[in-house]
């Protein structure tokens, strides 16, 4: 078998001819980004073949690298077929790491209180003195250690069929397993011999697209291993909508193998990756959206897409994990975590949790932005929520050169007041081939301020400079031109994009305001702003506010909490307190359904301009627009 | 196929040919005496035909019936084959039914709170202005109705993924089934429509030669159905250390799917009985011996013969039926009662229970004789119990016309004191053929009374009698002369009878004043004596404290509770708090080994003398002994 070492770790791997690189990589336990789930789109998984020679096709490369990056051996691990030796270097952006450290320091502050423990036993064998059963002997002996009461602790069949074996060819030194779970303790394992240091949980981000599983220990909170891997029922339709429609056709158990064979995949990763035994993982903890969950725990998400959208369960689900198709310790728990309704899952209360809003009696806003946006607005008191289709632009769709953020994506832009130049920067710094969500958010907000754009997005064509001229269709800015860029054409951004993108954030300022009024709070009250998924990360905050993409508020209000489902999926699993806690957040939400208000509609025509009609509402916006236009006369 | 027709009630039902008439009966849901397991041993299960020619050993017969039964069509219906068309009448004393009565009574002064309930809800179809999810909407309807608060029900995943598909075939309009469980309670079941009548629980006594059902509807109580049947682990052997050694040899899977069978068939016949279907039963409780129990539960009884002499497990289970093989509705729970020893198991825990003891101030005494006998003396403060062997003379064995109480053997004897001539009383008034365990005891109580044999046991010889002579081994005392027997021979009671006898019940006396002495206690502090076991029924108390089978208290202070196991397991499946009492009375019962008590071996000494050596104990037999000896001169 071919053999692929992986720089500048050296860790080699061996795979079957035909393997792709992602795949050796997640066989040697290294965790690459994967977006589109190893589709070839999202341009992630970039690696340098650096010895060796495996198939690849170029064309299919041209869009995400330079001829110099491609001479220099890149191409993506996902799209790329191992025939025989090869050393390939992976760059530390294609790595999962980032997150990590985020993770790391939420929960420092959130506490250790693990659902799961061992208690290493070495009990004194029955004797005609003392010929108490083998349970009530293992049971005290728990006890005698400071562990629960043997009468609060349930003993599933299994484990008892286990005792009197374990407890006789162990020479009663034992480990025994126990569980908190709702209502009381479960005695979950009894092991031969010291196993207390093997006591392993995991999280899971159960998203539509990709997977994220983190293994940690239970003793002591480490992160032992990560894996990303894309979701399987990718195979069953690309959005999640075409994946209900195929569990309406009969297609739900084979959806839901695929959700627990994506997990398995994910879980048996990361385990490799931090050299365990999945046998030794008595938890997993799984956040996700509504649809997602319900279809891993087999049920019918049908419901959720037609009149009136409701979903069969919100609340929290535990079940033994093997109920759910995962291959883990066989009386491993699993816990789901609640959601609130169809639109606003478990994925959202995992923000929430992660954000820490749910604990703060000043008034915070979470905005999650993905294909969907989610907004919650509250306190620990109270909360309110609501989701909507952002449409495409902020994705970089519907926007001529608009791009997701891939290689060759201009994302950040600026543009000097005076002279009109832009200066940009893009994603792996190669040619620019198309502008993403963060650039279009920069771009809009230097248009708007050097007033080549006005509050309503018309581009002012009076003015005279070679950027600004009419196109075939629209009037438009050149960013980069044609000689710049990858792609052998001037690079703009028309009226109509611009258009496009303010109907975009209208939809998110809009719904952030009606929360807001049924609250009764304005934009003073609020003390922060958290932004959750990916989008956040590359997000200029002054500019999200000079846009009005959310109301104005301090800037220093604003922090990015990334990946909030599987930070928030990585709590729960570490504090078995903050589990009622999110059932608490759970029930604190209410869903406002955005359709069903009639001034939602009001106040996205109102977020129709920059940043919105009411400039009262944007105080230094005014200011500074007031400057701007002072200082162009 | 051959039809039966059971007379009185013209009950009639189809069968194979080849089938017995208790085959027939018990598919036609009559619940006969099996007390042997259909051996053809017990003679219980009798029939007489009455038309058509079904097949028969007459000779079997002989030793059961007298030639005029056998030509009144007399026969066992576990020894009758079908072969075509047939009529048979069942006498009343072949049925099951006498303990029920005593169920019933027992049961009404302890009231009924059940464990599971079923509730009709009519719900509101959900709304876009009411989007609440399928199981918040269908645990609001069941807390509307007085049920508990939704937080506390757990849901099983499988009974989730029911719920949107019942739901909306039903209209909206399910009976949800709730059970409380450790720790809270378990929504077992959601069906279309109104069923709350059909809820139904089955109480089980799991004996290693018998095994009893009662099915009860779990609305009102009423009992619907009974049915009885043989332990089939009797193919792997009679009694009950064969099975354990069996278990050892790797047959423990084997010997658990016979008692799940076992208690399957039981349960089929009761609800066929009933007229209802098996998958509305919602819960089985189980009283059994410890090693019944643990086989059952699939756990390794192995520990249990071997020195120290362990149960695994001594703690109530409670599982999923269907983990223990039982076939009843998919989510019904078993509850198993809890042992105190290998020894005293959950049939005398529910012996304790039924009687009432645990309830009292007043020190009762609890005596179950079978093979084995157990002790138990306490009262709700305190308890001690203990166990051993009576040896078989109880039973009829190691005496010269001992048999057990079958048809023909004499169950009653009562000696004219003076002219020494006895009058008798068989099973099924049939002619003689021996004397069982009530006879015996009759039969040593009026020989001393008699002043025929001494307090030692030993026959005056010198009395000239007809009937007292010396037999070939031994003196002995001619109960019935060859004529009135069926046998052709005289029915005697020989000397070496006496002494065995006088050992069966030294153990029992000697057994229940050890545990007097460990509590401190005399028989002046005994409320109530309690006998459990078939053998109390028939046994005249008055003559059981003449030769001193148990310590003298006042007569109306003795009662008998019959088949305790199958009366507790009603009363625990009827009275969920009764369980928390009976883990209670396990935990306080405290269990003595006989034989590692030195005083008991003094114990039994002195209670090998008729009533005992010291008559100091047993004044009312001194005053009786006194009286026969001035009468006699």
């Amino acid at each position: 078998m071919p053999t692929v070492t992986f720089l500048p770790t050296f860790r080699k791997v061996e795979v079957n001819p035909g393997a792709t690189i992602l795949d050796a990589a997640q066989k040697a336990g290294i965790n690459m980004n994967v977006v589109c789930g190893g589709q070839g789109k999202c341009g992630k998984c970039i690696v340098y073949v650096k010895s060796g020679r495996p198939l690849f096709d170029r064309d299919q490369f041209i869009r995400f690298f330079s001829p110099e990056e491609l001479d220099q051996g890149a191409c993506l691990a996902c799209q790329t077929t191992i025939i025989d030796n090869v050393s390939v270097f992976i760059p530390e952006n294609s790595l999962i790491q980032e997150q990590q450290i985020l993770i790391e320091t939420v929960e420092q502050e959130s506490g250790f209180f693990p659902a799961v423990w061992k208690y290493f036993l070495e009990l004194t064998p029955p004797s005609l003195d003392d010929p108490s059963p083998d349970l009530s002997r293992l049971l005290w002996g728990i006890n005698r250690q400071g562990g629960p009461d043997d009468r609060k602790i349930y003993v599933p069949l299994e484990v008892i069929r286990s005792i009197p074996g374990v407890l006789r060819e162990s020479g009663w030194k034992i480990t025994a397993t126990v569980a908190l779970v709702p209502g009381g303790y479960r005695l979950i394992d009894v092991e031969r011999g010291d196993t207390t240091k093997a006591l392993y949980g995991v999280a899971i981000d159960l998203g539509t697209t990709t997977i994220v599983a983190y293994v940690r220990s239970l003793v002591d909170g480490k992160v032992l291993g990560i894996a990303s891997n894309y979701n399987r029922q990718i195979s069953c339709g690309e959005d999640i909508l075409s994946r209900v429609n195929y569990a309406r056709k009969g297609g739900l158990s084979r959806l839901q193998e695929l959700a627990a064979e994506s997990i398995n995949i994910a879980i048996t990763q990361a385990a490799n990756n931090a050299g365990i035994d999945r046998e030794h993982i008595y938890e997993v903890v799984v956040a996700g959206n509504t649809i997602m969950t319900h279809i891993l725990m087999g049920i019918d998400p049908a419901y959720m897409i037609e009149e009136p959208y409701v979903p069969v369960v919100r609340r929290y689900l535990t079940s033994a994990a093997i109920r759910a198709g995962l291959v883990v310790k066989e009386n491993a728990g699993l816990f789901v975590f609640p959601a609130v309704s169809d639109f606003i899952g478990g994925d959202i209360v995992a923000d929430v949790l992660a954000s820490g809003m749910a604990e703060h009696d000043e008034v915070s806003l979470l905005i999650d932005i993905g294909t969907n946006f989610e907004v919650v607005l509250g306190t620990k008191e109270w909360m309110f929520s609501c989701a909507g289709a952002a449409g495409p632009a902020l994705e970089g769709g519907e926007v001529l050169f608009g791009m997701r953020a891939n290689p060759g994506a201009i994302e950040k832009v600026s543009l000097d007041l005076h002279t009109l130049e832009p200066t940009y920067q893009t994603i792996n710094r190669v040619k620019p081939r198309g502008i993403c969500g963060s650039g279009l958010i920069d771009l809009l907000a230097d248009l708007l301020q050097a007033c080549i754009i006005d509050r309503t997005g018309r581009i002012n064509t009076s003015i005279v400079h070679p950027r600004i001229r009419l196109g075939p269709h629209f009037p438009e800015f050149v960013v980069a031109w044609k000689d710049e860029t990858d792609i052998g054409k001037d690079i703009v951004i028309t009226e109509n994009d611009v258009k496009n993108l303010i109907m975009s954030k209208a939809s998110i300022l809009g719904a952030c305001i009606t929360l807001m009024n049924q609250a009764g709070i304005s934009r003073h009250d609020i003390a922060r702003v958290y932004f959750a998924g990916a989008f956040g990360n590359y997000l200029s905050k002054e500019n999200a506010i000079i846009i009005g993409l959310l109301p104005e508020v301090p800037l220093d209000r604003i922090s990015n909490i990334g990946n909030g489902a599987i930070m928030g999926a990585n709590i729960a699993l570490l504090n078995r307190r903050k589990r009622k806690v999110l059932d608490e957040i759970a029930r604190t939400i209410a869903y406002v359904e955005l359709n069903a208000e009639p001034s939602f509609m009001d106040e996205y025509t109102r977020a129709c301009f920059l940043p919105h009609t009411d400039l009262a509402l944007f105080p230094m916006v005014e200011k500074l627009l007031d400057e701007c236009r002072i200082r162009r006369g």
